[in-house]
Parts: C-alpha cells; sequence; structure tokens
C-alpha cells in the first residue's frame, strides 16, 4: 500500500517539536491484520505524530466527530449518483418487502454457470467493497468537506478531507456518520491543530445517521442522560475513553495475579449457596418460559415425594449412620449410608423451600400442578464466588475468579449496580496480613499499569472529568497505605467534633459509607485499610480473632469512592464454622459442602473481593459507577 | 531463610543428568510474597529438580497424596501432645458450646496490660504459627513417615519425611491430610523416584482427615463420580492439571486479543433481548424472595396502568411524531416525541409480557396483589453476548468478552452445560473472511501458548488422558485449517456410504453433531471452517449473502469435540436485519435499541464465540465438559 516515499519537512512540525524526533525512516503503517483498514492509533499516537507516513495510501475508517464545510467556488452541485444498494443505510423505511426482491435478485448466476463448465466452484468468501461513488465520474471540486473521523483506538481524530464529488456534504456531515475511505496522508494545507490528515480518494461505505433521531447529534450531552442509550454512549469521547481504561484495568489485574501464580477459576453464576447471608438475591427459574415448550413431564418429580416421608427416611438413615459408625466394621456401608443421608437432607431442604415458595406466592397448589422448575431447588445469582473459590484455593493454593456478581439491592446507590464485576481471590496457607499486603500491590500495579500504558487516556480524564486524577494514581503508586484497626477508625471518629454523622458510632456498629469517606478523604486523604471488625459487621466464615469479639476482615477504602476491597482470612476451624452458621441463622444444609472443606484437610487461608468496576471510579473520578458499566442495570431499570 | 550452603553432588543426581546443569549457584529460594510457605513448583521445576537448594531450610504446604510409613526400631511410641487448640481441625463432632468458650477465654490479657501501661497499643495482624508439637520434646526418632505433598502448583509432588516424634502416622498419612512444615531439603538417604526431600524439622500446622467421609479415600476415583464432589475435585491430580491448562488458556486468549489491540468490555448477564432467538433462557426474578423484605412498595407500579391506555397513548404519539416529522420545522419537538413513543411502546410490550406471565403461572390475579418484580420487564440470563458487543463495536473498533452464557437446554450433552464460558469477538469494519482469520490464529496461538507453558501438565494429560493430546497441538499449530462451505460439506457426506446418519441430508437442513463429528474425525482429520450456511439455520443478525439464500456465517470445528467457534459476519443493511427479526417472528420492540445501531453510522462488522470450556476437551482430550467446568450446572443438577 505505500506507494509514495514520505517526504518529511521538519520545519512544517510546529507544536509536535518538542519530542526528539528520530530519524524517521519509510516504515510502512501496518493495516489491522483482521480487515483492510488501519487502525488510528497506529497513524496518530507515533512519536512524529504521523508525520513519517506523509504520503502513505491508507484505507480508514471510522465515525465522524466534527465537520465542516469549505467553499471554494459556487456552481451548482453535481448531484452525486446514488449509493449501490449493498451500502445503503436508510433510515428505518418500511420498505421492507422490496428490499428483499432486490437482494434475491442478485443470486451471482455468472457463478452457477462457472460450476456448470467445471471452473472454480468454491465460492469467494469475501465480497468485493467497491468505492461508494467510482473513481472516473469526478469532477471538478466545488468544495471540501473536513471531517474529524475517530475509530475509538485512541482519543484524538484524524482530520479527512472529502471533497463534495464524493459524497453529499448532507449525507456525510452529520456527526456519527460511519465511513471507510481510501487516501493519502499528507500535511494540511492550512496549519491548524492537526499535524497530518488524509486526502481522501475514494469514499469505500458511508453509513448514514437520521439526525432527528440520533441522541448524540446533540453537543455535550450529561452523563446521566446517555445511561438511557447504552447502545450509542461508547461513541462519546469520555465513555470511549474509560471502556478504554476498563479494559487497560482487566489486563493488568490478569496480569498482576498470572505473574504471582495464581490460576484462574470460573466461579458458578447460577448457585444454590447464600454465599455472604447479608444480601438481597436474584433468583434464576424456567418456570415463567414458553408454556408450551415446558411442559414435558421428567421422571425425577419431587412433587410426588411428600416432606413427611422424606423426614421419616432422614431419621431412619441417621439411626443407621450412628450404629454403623459405632461397629466401625463396614466403612463402605457407613459411608454410603453419610451419602444417603445428605441427599435426604437435601430433599427435604428442597422440599421446605418449595412448600415456603409456594405459600408466598399464594399459588393454588391443590388444584395447580406445577410444571417442574429447571433446578430441583431454589437457585440464585452468585453474590460473591469467595466460598467456592475457597474449595480450590484448598486443593491449588491461590487461584482468583474474574466475573460478574449480583445484588438485589432496591435502594439506589452511585457505588452499587444490580450486576458488577469483581475480583476475587483466595489464597491457601496465608493470613489476613498476607491479604492486605496483596491487596495492596494488586493496588498500585494497576496504578501504575495505567499510568504507563493509558497516558493519553488521562490526560483527558484529568482535563474532562477530575482534574486530581493523574495525582492520585501517583500519589497511590508511591504512598504507603494507612492501617487502622476498626477500633481506632472509630476512635479517631468519636474525636471529630465539627461533624455529626447519621449513625451515631459505637463499638459494633457498622461503619456507613458516610464514615469512610470521611476517613479517607478528610483525615488520611489516601487509601486506607481498616482491619479487625466486630464479629456481627462481618459473614459467618471471617476467623474470629482470639478475642473473641472481633473478627479477622479487612476493608480498602478509598478517597473518593469509599470500599474498593473487601478480604478476611476465612475460619478453617470446623467447630467455629458450624458454630457461627448456627449463631447467624443459616440453612445449614445448604453450607455442607463447604463444611466438608474444613473437615477433611483445612488449612488457613485468606482472600478478598475487589469491586472491580469501582476501581473505574477509582481512577477517573467518575462519581457513578453506572457512567462505567457498559449495560448498567438497577431497581426498576434492566435496560436491554 | 536460606542458613546452609548447598552442597551440590554431581554423582548423585541419577536420571536428573539428561539436562546439562548448568554452574549451580546458591540461588536461595523465594517464599511466595503473601505467605511465609515456598511454592512447590518454584522447587520441582527447576532445571535442575531441586538439587541446587540441597541444603536449604524452607517452609512449605500442601496435601498428602500418597504415604508410607518405614519402622526403624520398635518401642512403644511416646503418645504426642496434643494439638495446639487453634490448629485442632476436628471431625464434625457436636462441641460447638464448649468450643466458644475456650476461645472466648483467651483473650490476650497481656495486650490490655500493655494498652493500661501505654505500651504498643496497635493489635499485630498477624497471629504467630507455632509448632504444632514443640521441638523442644523431641524423642529420638522410631521410625518415620514419608509423605508426598502436593500444593496444586505443578503435577509433582514432594517427598517429606516426618519422625514419628513431630505427628502420629494416624493422623499425618491419610490421603488429603493438609501439612505446613518447615525442614531442610536434602537428597534422599536411599536412591528411588524423588531427586530431592524434604527432612520435616518442625509441623507447623496439620489439616486431619476424616477417613471415613472423605471421598478422596478410595484410589483411582472415575471422573464421573467425582461430578458429585466439585469441592474436592482439584485435589486430584487430573483435574489439578485439567485447571492450570485452563487458566493458561484464559491467560493466553486475554494476551492474544490486548495484544490484536482488542478492547475487553463487559457484556450484562441480566439481559431483556432474546440474544439468537434459539434458545431456552433462564428468567430472572425476585419474586420468590424473602416475603417479608419484598413488601415495600415502590413509586413505580406499572400494575396501575392498563394496557389499553398504554396502546391509546402509542396511537396518539405515532401521529403526533409524523404531524412533527411532515413538518419538519420543530426539530426537537420531533425528537422528544419520538422518546416518548419509544417509551410508551416499551411499556406496552412490558405489560403484555407481564399478562402473559401471569397467565402461564395461573396466578389469581383478581385477588391477590403481585408483589412488584425488581426489574419492570422479564429478564434472562444471557445466552450470547453479541448483539451487546456489537454496539461497542460499532464505536471503537475491535472489542472482545469473556464471561458466563447461559442456556435452560433440558437435554444432556457432553458438550454443554447450563452456565459456561464463551470468549466472544466483534470487529467493526470487517467480515466473514477476518472472523474466520482471526479464529484460526486465536486456535493456534492458544494451542502454542499451552505448548510452551505447560509442558508438565501436557505430559501429565498425554499419559492419563489422551496419547494424541501432544500432537494434535502440534498438528493444529503448524497446520492450515480446511474451509469448505455448507454445500462442499453436504456434499462430502453425501458422497459417504459406509455410514448412515440419523438426520439424512438435503441442502437446508442444520448439520447435526454427528454430521460434524464425521466431517472432522473421519474425513479432514483437523479443524474445520464451514461456511456460507443456509439462512434458515443461522440467527436473524447473519448477513445474507448476494445469492439471498445462504448468510456469512462460519463455525469452526475440531475433531474429538464438533463446534467449537460460531461465528459470522453480520447484517449491517438496517432494512434487511427488520426483514429478518419479521420473518423469524421475534418481538421487534426487544431489538430496537439494536436496530438503533444500524439506523445510525452502520458499519460491515463481523465476530465470533468460542465455547472457551470446550477449548479443555480439544486440548486435553478429556470428552464430557462437566469434567472441565469448575462446578457444572444441568438439567435437575444445580449443584452448591
Amino acid at each position: 500500500m505505500a506507494s509514495k516515499k514520505p517526504q518529511l519537512d521538519s520545519q512544517v512540525t510546529g507544536k509536535k517539536k518538542k519530542f526528539q524526533e528520530p530519524a524517521v525512516t519509510a516504515m510502512p503503517v501496518v493495516p489491522f491484520k483482521y480487515s483492510n483498514r488501519v487502525v488510528l492509533k497506529s497513524i496518530l499516537q507515533r512519536m512524529d505524530g504521523g508525520l513519517g507516513l506523509v504520503g502513505q495510501r491508507v484505507v480508514i475508517g471510522g465515525w465522524v466527530k466534527a465537520s465542516k464545510e469549505e467553499k471554494e467556488e459556487h456552481p451548482p452541485l453535481p448531484p452525486p449518483p446514488p449509493l449501490a444498494d449493498d451500502e445503503r443505510p436508510g433510515p428505518a423505511s418500511p420498505k421492507h418487502e422490496s428490499r428483499v426482491g432486490i437482494v434475491q435478485s442478485r443470486i451471482p448466476f455468472f457463478r452457477s454457470i462457472m460450476k456448470v463448465l467445471g471452473g472454480p466452484a468454491k465460492p469467494p468468501i469475501r465480497e468485493k467493497l467497491e468505492a461508494v461513488r467510482p473513481a472516473t465520474a469526478k469532477p471538478a471540486p466545488s468544495s471540501i468537506v473536513l471531517l474529524v473521523i475517530s475509530d475509538g483506538s485512541c482519543v484524538a481524530g484524524l482530520q479527512v478531507v472529502v471533497d463534495t464529488s464524493l459524497a453529499f456534504p448532507s449525507q456525510i456531515m452529520p456527526t456519527g456518520t460511519c465511513i471507510l475511505a481510501e487516501g493519502v496522508i499528507r500535511q494540511p494545507s492550512v496549519q491548524g491543530k492537526h499535524a497530518i490528515e488524509l486526502k481522501a480518494e475514494k469514499v469505500l461505505h458511508m453509513g448514514t445517521v437520521d439526525q432527528d433521531t440520533y441522541p448524540l447529534s446533540k453537543k455535550q450531552i450529561p452523563l446521566e442522560s446517555l445511561r438511557d442509550c447504552s447502545q450509542f454512549r461508547p461513541r462519546t469521547t469520555t465513555v470511549a475513553s474509560v471502556v478504554r481504561i476498563h479494559s487497560a484495568l482487566t489486563s493488568a489485574s490478569h496480569t498482576f495475579f498470572q505473574n504471582n501464580g495464581f490460576l484462574h477459576v470460573q466461579v458458578p453464576i447460577i448457585t444454590t449457596t447464600d454465599c455472604d447471608g447479608f444480601s438481597e438475591k436474584f433468583q434464576v427459574t424456567t418456570l415463567f418460559g414458553k408454556a408450551g415448550k415446558m411442559a414435558e413431564p421428567t421422571a425425577k418429580d419431587t412433587e410426588d415425594v411428600s416432606l413427611e416421608v422424606v423426614m421419616a427416611a432422614i431419621k431412619e438413615k441417621s439411626s443407621l449412620v450412628e450404629e454403623l459408625k459405632r461397629s466401625d466394621s463396614n466403612k463402605e456401608a457407613h459411608f454410603a449410608a453419610v451419602q444417603d443421608l445428605r441427599k435426604a437432607k437435601a430433599l427435604a431442604s428442597q422440599l421446605e423451600a418449595r412448600e415456603k415458595s409456594k405459600q408466598r406466592t399464594s399459588l393454588k397448589t391443590d388444584t395447580v400442578k406445577l410444571p417442574e422448575d429447571f433446578f430441583p431447588s431454589e437457585t440464585y445469582l452468585t453474590v460473591s464466588g469467595r466460598l467456592h473459590l475457597e474449595s480450590y484455593a484448598c486443593a491449588l493454593g491461590n487461584v482468583y475468579s474474574f466475573g460478574p456478581r449480583f445484588h438485589a439491592d432496591r435502594t439506589v446507590s452511585t457505588k452499587q449496580a444490580a450486576e458488577m464485576w469483581m475480583v476475587e481471590i483466595e489464597m491457601a496457607f496465608s493470613e489476613l496480613e498476607d491479604a492486605i499486603n496483596c491487596a495492596e500491590d494488586h493496588l498500585k500495579f494497576i496504578c501504575k499499569w495505567v499510568f504507563e500504558n493509558c497516558a493519553e487516556d488521562m490526560n483527558f480524564v484529568s482535563k474532562r472529568i477530575d482534574k486530581m486524577s493523574i495525582d492520585r494514581l501517583q500519589s497511590t503508586i508511591s504512598s504507603s497505605f494507612e492501617k487502622i484497626s476498626y477500633m481506632e477508625a472509630v476512635d479517631a471518629l468519636k474525636k471529630i467534633t465539627g461533624k455529626i454523622f447519621e449513625t451515631k458510632l459505637e463499638w459494633g456498629v457498622a461503619l456507613t459509607p458516610e464514615h469512610l469517606s470521611y476517613l479517607a478523604d478528610e483525615i488520611y486523604k489516601r487509601p486506607l485499610i481498616i482491619y479487625n471488625y466486630p464479629k456481627g459487621t462481618k459473614p459467618f466464615y471471617v476467623r474470629i480473632n482470639a478475642d473473641g469479639k472481633t473478627v479477622a476482615a479487612f476493608d480498602m477504602i478509598v478517597p473518593k469512592v469509599g470500599t474498593l476491597v473487601t478480604g478476611s482470612q476465612n475460619e478453617e476451624r470446623i467447630n467455629v464454622i458450624e458454630e457461627r452458621i448456627k449463631e447467624s441463622g443459616l440453612p445449614r444444609e445448604q453450607y455442607e459442602w463447604y463444611l466438608d472443606l474444613h473437615r477433611h484437610g483445612t488449612v488457613r487461608h485468606s482472600g478478598f473481593s475487589i469491586r472491580f468496576d469501582l476501581m473505574v471510579l477509582f481512577i477517573t473520578g467518575l462519581v457513578d459507577v453506572r457512567d462505567v458499566v457498559p449495560f448498567p442495570r438497577s431497581f426498576g431499570k434492566a435496560g436491554y
């Protein structure tokens, strides 16, 4: 594609001169591997601002961010020939019927003939993309259009010069129009803010915009309004930057854990385990499904077994287990009996749950036969994967997971959506302090990564969203995090006289977001670790400290955001876990599998959960997580 | 920790001599950063098999894989002192009550005194871990126990020599016992299969096993049986290897896409969009939730609006929109009216859906007031993220997603679980051929990565699971994939005379797994791309080819597994998409947001979905995906 030698005139580079330009050789720009276009980043993010590419012929694609028309003469515009039919992305016109007629009339008769004649029967995979308007029909340009095109690969846009013989200004100029154009990179004739521009010679594709209904036609739409059109949000410069930073964070986080020898494990989304005993959960069912397809009866219909029968079986099996245990002769029989008992208990709890669920939804069970649900027991969308992860840590040492977690929380919060991604880790042979150190190293690593890999986006963020964002990154990387116990946090907050908190603090009271933000934003002004919480404020699986009152939990609080990481050393002593489940009023049957882990080969272990999407808030300074989650869901808002 | 200089006697290295050993210097072994133990991989996977570490003192932790006792003399064993209470992981005994008593009696009185005296008030984060049995009480060893310990970091285990003065053989020897031990690395006194061993000097932690109920006490449990105890599966050598390979694949896949400039985007799990129109879906609800917490009434109660009223409003708004469009004077008013109309339509479809849902579940709505669901419309667990991803591709170019997808499919298959992970990608300005090339490059990259990074695991896999696994990797890396059209596939299968297929082939019939495996396993014997399918066999969004009958879809079929990747160039022509939605009988309202993408700035684009967990089957030769998914869910089986 590089047909001409670039002619670099270093006199004209203007403000780009601040870079010590290397002796530029004619390195041809490489098109993206899986398309015939060149990604704009590879042109615009060169050290020389693209000047080394002057004279090269490239194909670029993207969407119009800004445009203006420059008229040179004023003859009547010759009407451009109509678009090739394949390329016409018409407005939502009701032309369906005729449309299909056109498509079908295009069956390549030629190919069938070739096949009969024994020619190459293989149909070509790629259709040839031809110019929207053939280059031969080029009249003298009467005016030109200047477009700034962005393809989402970087903040900067490329200036593209299209003369009006190639496309109607009214079609190509609206914000959001998609174009794929071939042309030659050159220096602008008029010195402006662009170091280079593309002189278009062919417009290969144009995706027009219906300005009346396109929400981004307006300038400067507030982020709140954009939430109602998630499908278009990433076309704005701000959201695009946020997405690129979000993606870099994903990459950084995986790299951190893989480099430190952690194994990635997928924890289940659909679960029967209440993973923290605190949160409101979504249920998963197929009972509302298409009735027709649901009707198939199945062999395992638990409806036909009554709870009474199962309870009797449990009683019987229990004594059998006891008997076999005492006799100690037949270990296999004992093991089998234990398994049977466990199954019977699980069945009982399913039946109970079903009974309750029936009562709740007021189904008239005596007359209506319930269609059987997909799963035999109540299933939820997971709130946390830490318990499941623990079972892998108790075999493989250090594991992590990266995925969506769910809270059916009806209160609206800027820091919580119904569906958010978390990174969770678990380490065998590790304690509270290890987890804290790992969480701190992880955050610093992430910040360093963004600092080194997202310079352009961070500059944009600091200009448009939060002036302090780059300073915050730097200070997070260099500072050591403050570490205080819950007790010390309470003491520090009690000393405050100038501020009255909504929730009065006493030992044992959970710290609210208000307390936490005061600590991080006003008192310490940097990331803060609070550890050793009162046991009532944390889930049953957190390890009880020697004092019997506090547990080995920690939270990492960061300025502007609040709680970013929640972690703990988990309880490894089976008797203590059993006691804590009982105390917390949780259904023990649900946790038998988890208790098993600590019945057999238990070990000290610790881990944490990172509220991943909040990391993006911390780094960018945005305040609402719904501006960061691509398709946010919250109470009353399901989106697409 | 490295207190002694290692003494390497290269005469004794035995079979490890095949490596050209470098001049070994006393590089101390580095403990894992977030624990005081050394990860076994860093000892056992050294080029010298660990010989360079002889004489070093280390702490290691892991689980017993095998054990034997070697008696040297036979005096009566002195009873070891009882375990420190903190460290006793007793069987599921009903001692809860007394247990708490003990814990609470241990409040460190010392610390309170220190505080009173003005000493360091800060409680230490880490509790000191002391030897299970104090070293001072060491009598002359009467016998020793040889343990093989694994910590999941590699296939190989470390031999640990424990003399019986440190722990009861009956407690430390059972398979699955967890130990954390400090000792010195040495060469075994008797030449065996271990190049080095650890002579334990302290046992810092022991997590015992109740052999009667521990399912892994038996040797060689078949994989099917292990599925019922997912919490223990990774403790088996086979599943541990599979997890490590799975994790490496995750890392490889992210690396491939990030290196090629793709941005990672989280697509939603909870969705209101039927993403392929084919699959059975799970619904998400909070209607079965805890009744008490659900009762709060909310402002937005759509129950109070009747469908009739909304339909009337739609009619009114529609004519308003038409009127404003014609007049062309007030663009803002037109835009607002369009938005209103859209909202009204969405509300109508919600009400309709709710009406239907009520009828299905036979709720007596006239007497019972429904508790309001969390979301106002029916929500599903996503089947595919490609449509959502498309909206990001139509702004940012090349994007990918990595996460769980759901199918409520009641048929049992070895290649499908209810919850499986997929990698999905979407590229703007790309066509069918580009997507095929990218999928091929991705698979080759993945195979190369495993080949280079998982040598020990692949050796194990080829010994224990599938002899051909390494050959398959190598041939996938080096061969070019066969590419045939659907037509050619049908022709090839029709020529087969020695085999009768259950589904008779005709043009237009979807290829079944039986056909596909015959093509990949018998005819081509390597990965195979089939493209240009009849349009009836693929979802509405796949682009119609010029022949009007086939669509630009492809599948990648691999030996042993079947369909690994499903991809397509998607339709960019708005009129065609509208027509296809209508033809497929899908509810158009659900897809308005998707249509928007192609109404405004549409572009040619292509992408694919990789059934990620099946990749592990392809690489290891395992046949059932439930042995690969950590916590598999399928019809009637919800697991934990």
